[in-house]
């Protein structure tokens, strides 16, 4: 076993990874202040964005109200559940940072809206006043701002935590990386249903009853509709991308610790140090030229430019800071070509995640022009064509994931884990450029929501923000592949986490491990089989309840717009104002009560087949979660990325138009997609992380009231049902309040929802 | 180890079961008789019948024509390919019996459709003549025929190959299973296409563009939407359920030898004996009554009745027959609880699936409610709802099918294995009457189709032939969710045999077995996720290929039909007769055409990740597979048959009725769940046995390339490289051929389909 305690040297350098992080703060600091430099628009825009950055602070609000209750009651929990190797210190230290993890992660998604809310209605005036490029810098520069916290604090934490435990940091970092997904699976879930149910009952309600186009001011919920781009697309992907690269740097740190100890810690450390200088130059260089033939490609310079820095920096890294020569652990390659190979994997599959979601969902290549054909036929053909399209995307897009995680095991030898892990870092050295071309999305997006309420926008000005809302479409799928990614790889490098911790209760049980876990964890036991069928089970039961409660939600937004509509007939002549912070509120509320049965499935799943099926069904429970997960993830995300392009594709003349019958069969396929690509597609990737550190944590548990003395079977199988119960009383309670989206009648009076403002 | 080969007591046994089997099919031939005795209806009728007995035959001869080329290369390559135990005089048998199980795969859906084709009109002609008694008894009986066929011949297979090889029975039997699962999963692929093509097709251009009703004579797709009834539903299903009858059988065999020897192998015979005993029975208690509520009441007694008699009878012959104390096997129960209970979990799950199936399809339940009332906010509503629902029933049915799985794997002790494959022989002792009740489906449906062609019906007989048809959906949705219950109990038992093959292989190649094999079926390997990854990956894809092979050709339908209205302006007052033959000969070749790619993915995938990646991923490949493969299966089955019988229950009244707003979304829901139920769904059962079988087939030519002194890594890499290239070729050629459906101009003159009449 190599040293597992930090040397001098390298404290210094992970004091120099600290001051690194706070630089990426720092320099955000200063993208803050350029964006907020910029003029903010008619007052009419001022008074639309004010709305919406009420309703979006408003819903963050009650949200962490909700998640501070939740996260109090897992933090105790963490307290109670033994660790396999450490004392009372490691246990508070693990829950203390579960929490410092969680603020971490809330914060990325507060921040972000926060500036968002501010910056929509900057690139409105923007393109306006000054056109193209003030437009894309300001939505770039606000992008920037969130990427460099999401690394910044990240980087932040996990350093922290190395200086602070020492030996004993893995142990800690699974609560770091645990707050931060947990924290970001809620948001992911919450507002994704939040900004789909404003989506589509503003479509269903507007669009198809009303006739009146997207984003009219007589529409009670285009406000709402707004404000659920920030929540979901901003909030909650920023947290979502801060948890996946929390959760990869602690996979990689923990797998450094086992295999080279203090160097196997400090080296993700400073891939991801030298992450930060690659996006800062990124950002920087991600400026719109005269001669570029779309808005994809400054963004795709940024992203290129940021990958040859870092892959520069890292092979200096790799081949002067690791050993040449492995001590001991059985490998292909020396250590130095492992740290850079396994990098260099991980940035040539975001690369190619990003060239394969382009070809899937742009508008202008043969997948989408297929969708736009089949418009022909009807809604049934686009409906048809969408999800086989998907579906072979998914394939394509588990092979790469797959072929990168095959690359890192072949060149990592008996350190195989520890190579997919550094994959995983490489995938994210570009994170802070990544993050920023997300974020572009729902700005421009948003930007495009305020000028066309308000009124307030030129021809030109119009155009420039079309154009920024399709390049955000794409960059937004590109994003949602390279998250399920690092679900794949931080997945996979943590089983060599569970491996060990096993091991060390197993040792504590007084078993002779190495047989135990060998036979447990054989994939031919019939046991195992039924582990992952139920893994696999919760994949397919979060989309489809992530699914049905965005139908629900919509269907009361309908019947709210429809109320308004009736009991306010000046609406539709201009004459009245519709009540938009009714819509608003009933988003709010219905959001946080329909994240419950998804949030709860997630945590309490692993912990039922734990406990109750032991740790070999477990791991392959963790195993079909993630296969099954993979390709769920980028089938839903990219048939809706590819359904909303082919809408935009009609709507800009192609097959008759808008108002044709075929913009009619996309706008049914748009709207199908909706909660596919935002709200259960993207929950995924932080679904399938909280289930793995959850397995971390209750390993040590399960090992000790299966095994040796403290074996107790009743007490075992009474935790599983007691976590299948709360599950199904979930699911019971959010069936009965089921308001399927119809008539009228459907809406029970006593459930009828109070309509006051927020 | 127990003695391996038949002791002459046994012998005796496998000779009775042989003398069973053939009373099976001796009812048959009486069943035969009986419908064949009934009236055949008018003239018209009887024209129309012989049409689509024409359509039907001719498209079976072309398929067995180019499905018997392929099984000759596969028996040269299975006569080439190394047994892990045995000599020549096993490796010609293995090969001689693969042939003879894809014959008899083919002989049932050949016989179960000439019977259907010959029956529909019976049915027909008996709804209008004497009304529901006769007419529900002619289309059971039918059922009758394929169910006792599919039976007789499955047990009359395994006992001869028993007899013939004795202790090198199992690997002769891998042929025999391999050869009915190939062919089945080629038919339900080629007669899902053909089916699903005709019905979208007929369905798009008829009642969306002409707004002419279903069934009607003007639509040039009529008659082939009938055929396909015949050549997907009913030889399609009929090769489908043969095959996991077979596939059970001999997983069951294979590992009775292993666990218990001669009495291991003759057990699950008996079992199957009985099972014929039970059918008979409860074929022949399924008679409507008076005081039936609806046409299920007497299916559901039927059942029942079989279930009874199964479960007293293995009763007996489990007490009677097996010994009381376990020879050796660590076993929680004596041998024989073990037997009777793992049969009564069989029992219980076909039970179970049943009822759960049923309330997630059926018109009267909440779920089919749901949707049904989500078609007042239009067809995207009702896509999700429908998503959504399918999505959820699966867990549950996987649920069901893990518990299943755990509960055998409980009380089997080390021969946990051998009772998942006991409970796989339970369920499939009601076969008889399962098959009788899916088989009915298509004879309604076709029945109600000629009727309504012919126009010679009545009103009584037309209420009578839609009751049928509608008790027809939910039969035949019941039978998938067995089907893929088989899949995952048979490929679970699998497993075991090969883990032997992979031991028997090490041990030949040198190599001490069972640490490699421990080492190499490691969950938490990353190349076991990779692995796991792919299974999952090709299950997605092969849906993917079934869903868009069903675009494509349904578009070229549309286009046929489209010119046919041109061309023959007569069409529509009926003074010009549509060409028929055209609409079936596109189909004919277009399903042919199709099946090949998902078909060579489906045998080709293994043999790239077993050759590739080594014999570990391969086993973590199939249990990837296993895990997403049944909730695929159950949602696509559930969620188009909740779609059609949503269509069904707007059909009848609700929500505005036919023509209404509500009525379109619904047909649109019912044509996106077309290819789902039909198509893709269905398949994953015959797939996943395949995969299992192929993989079992090359673990000891994997194992010589990979260990010891015939390891060869270049000619093992060929291998895998040159599966893929066949694969990938075979998607490029299908997307060369890609005719979206759409605009007229999707269709390039020099593909022009020739239109000549079959």
């Amino acid at each position: 076993m190599p040293e597992s305690s930090l040397s001098g040297g390298d404290t210094a350098l992970v004091v120099v990874v600290l001051v690194i992080s706070l630089a990426a703060l720092a320099f955000a600091a200063y993208l803050v202040k350029a964006v907020m430099a910029a003029d903010q628009g008619t007052v009419r825009m001022r008074e639309i964005a004010l709305a919406v950055q009420e309703g979006a602070a408003a819903f963050l609000r009650r949200q962490f109200r909700t998640l501070g209750f939740f996260a109090v009651v897992v933090f105790l929990l963490l307290l109670v559940l033994p660790v396999a190797d450490g004392g009372w210190e490691t246990r508070i230290g693990r829950a203390i940072f579960f929490l410092v993890g969680a603020l971490f992660s809330a914060a990325v998604g507060f921040i972000g809206m926060t500036l968002a809310t501010r910056a929509n209605v900057r690139v409105a005036a923007a393109a306006n006043a000054g056109g193209y490029l003030p437009s894309f810098r300001t939505a770039y520069r606000t992008g920037g701002v969130v990427g460099m916290i999401t690394i910044g604090l990240g980087l932040f934490g996990a350093a922290l935590v190395l200086l602070l435990f020492d030996e004993t940091a893995p142990i800690v970092l699974e609560g770091f990386g645990f707050g931060g997904a947990l924290l970001a699976m809620f948001m992911r879930v919450g507002g994704g249903i939040f900004t789909k149910a404003a989506d589509v009952g503003a479509d269903l309600v507007g669009k198809v009853e009303a006739g009146i186009p997207e984003d009219d001011p007589r529409n009670a919920a285009t406000i709402a509709d707004n404000v659920g781009d920030n929540v979901g697309d901003c909030a909650g992907m920023a947290a979502d991308l801060f948890e996946s690269y929390a959760v990869t740097l602690v996979a990689a740190l923990i797998l450094g610790q086992v295999f080279f100890g203090s160097v196997g810690m400090v080296f993700p450390l400073m891939i991801a140090a030298i992450g930060v200088i690659a996006s800062i130059v990124g950002v920087l260089a991600t400026r719109p030229a005269k001669t570029d033939a779309s808005g994809m490609a400054p963004i795709n310079r940024g992203f290129f430019t940021s990958a040859a820095v870092s892959l520069v920096l890292v092979a200096a890294a790799s081949f002067i800071y690791l050993p040449s020569i492995s001590g001991g652990v059985d490998m292909e390659v020396s250590p130095q070509v492992l740290g850079f190979v396994a990098v260099l994997i991980g940035v040539v599959l975001a690369a190619a995640i990003q060239q394969l979601t382009g070809y899937f969902t742009e508008t202008s290549r043969k997948p989408v022009k297929d969708i736009g054909r089949s418009s022909l036929t009807g809604p049934a053909t686009v409906i048809l064509s969408g999800i086989s399209l998907g579906l072979e995307s998914a394939v394509y897009a588990a092979l790469l994931i797959g072929g990168a995680v095959y690359g890192a095991f072949l060149i990592g030898g008996a350190a195989a884990l520890y190579a997919v892990a550094l994959a995983g870092c490489g995938l994210l050295t570009t994170a802070g450029v990544i993050v920023a071309m997300d974020t572009f999305g729902p700005v421009s997006d948003n930007a495009q929501g305020i000028a066309e309420m308000s009124g307030d926008i030129d021809e030109e000005g119009a155009r420039v923000l079309t154009d920024l809302d399709a390049v955000g479409n794409t960059t937004k799928a590109i994003t949602k592949g390279i998250a399920i990614a690092t679900a794949v790889l931080a997945a996979t490098a943590l089983f060599g986490s569970y491996n060990a911790q096993l091991e060390l209760a197993l040792e504590d049980a007084g078993d002779t491990a190495g047989a135990t876990l060998q036979e447990a964890f054989s994939l031919v036991n019939p046991n195992n089989v039924v582990g992952a069928i139920i893994g696999a089970a919760v994949v397919f039961f979060f989309s489809g309840l992530a699914i049905s409660a965005v139908s629900r939600a919509a269907g009361r937004v309908v019947f709210e717009v429809r109320e308004q509509f009736r009991t306010k007939p000046g609406i539709m002549d201009y004459s009245e104002k519709p009540d938009y912070g009714a819509v608003v509120d009933i988003c709010t509320k219905d959001s946080l009560r329909e994240l419950a049965t998804p949030g709860l499935l997630a945590v309490l799943a692993p912990v039922a087949v734990g406990f109750g099926l032991g740790f070999g069904p477990l791991a392959a429970y963790l195993v079909g979660a993630i296969a099954a997960g993979t390709l769920m993830a980028v089938f839903l995300s990219n048939s809706g990325g590819a359904w909303d392009n082919a809408k935009k594709m009609v709507e800009d003349g192609a097959y008759g138009g808008k108002g044709s019958e075929a913009h009619a069969a996309t706008v049914i396929g748009d709207t199908v997609g909706d909660p596919f690509k935002d709200t259960a597609g993207p929950a995924i990737n932080p679904l399938i992380k909280v289930m793995n550190l959850v397995a971390l944590i209750i390993a040590p548990a399960v090992v000790s009231l299966s095994v040796g003395e403290g074996a107790n079977t009743t007490l075992r199988v009474l935790v599983a049902l007691a976590a299948v119960a709360v599950v199904v009383a979930a699911v019971v309670v959010s069936k009965r309040r089921s308001v399927v989206v119809g008539g009228a009648d459907a809406v029970p009076t006593g459930d009828r929802l109070t309509t006051s403002a927020p």
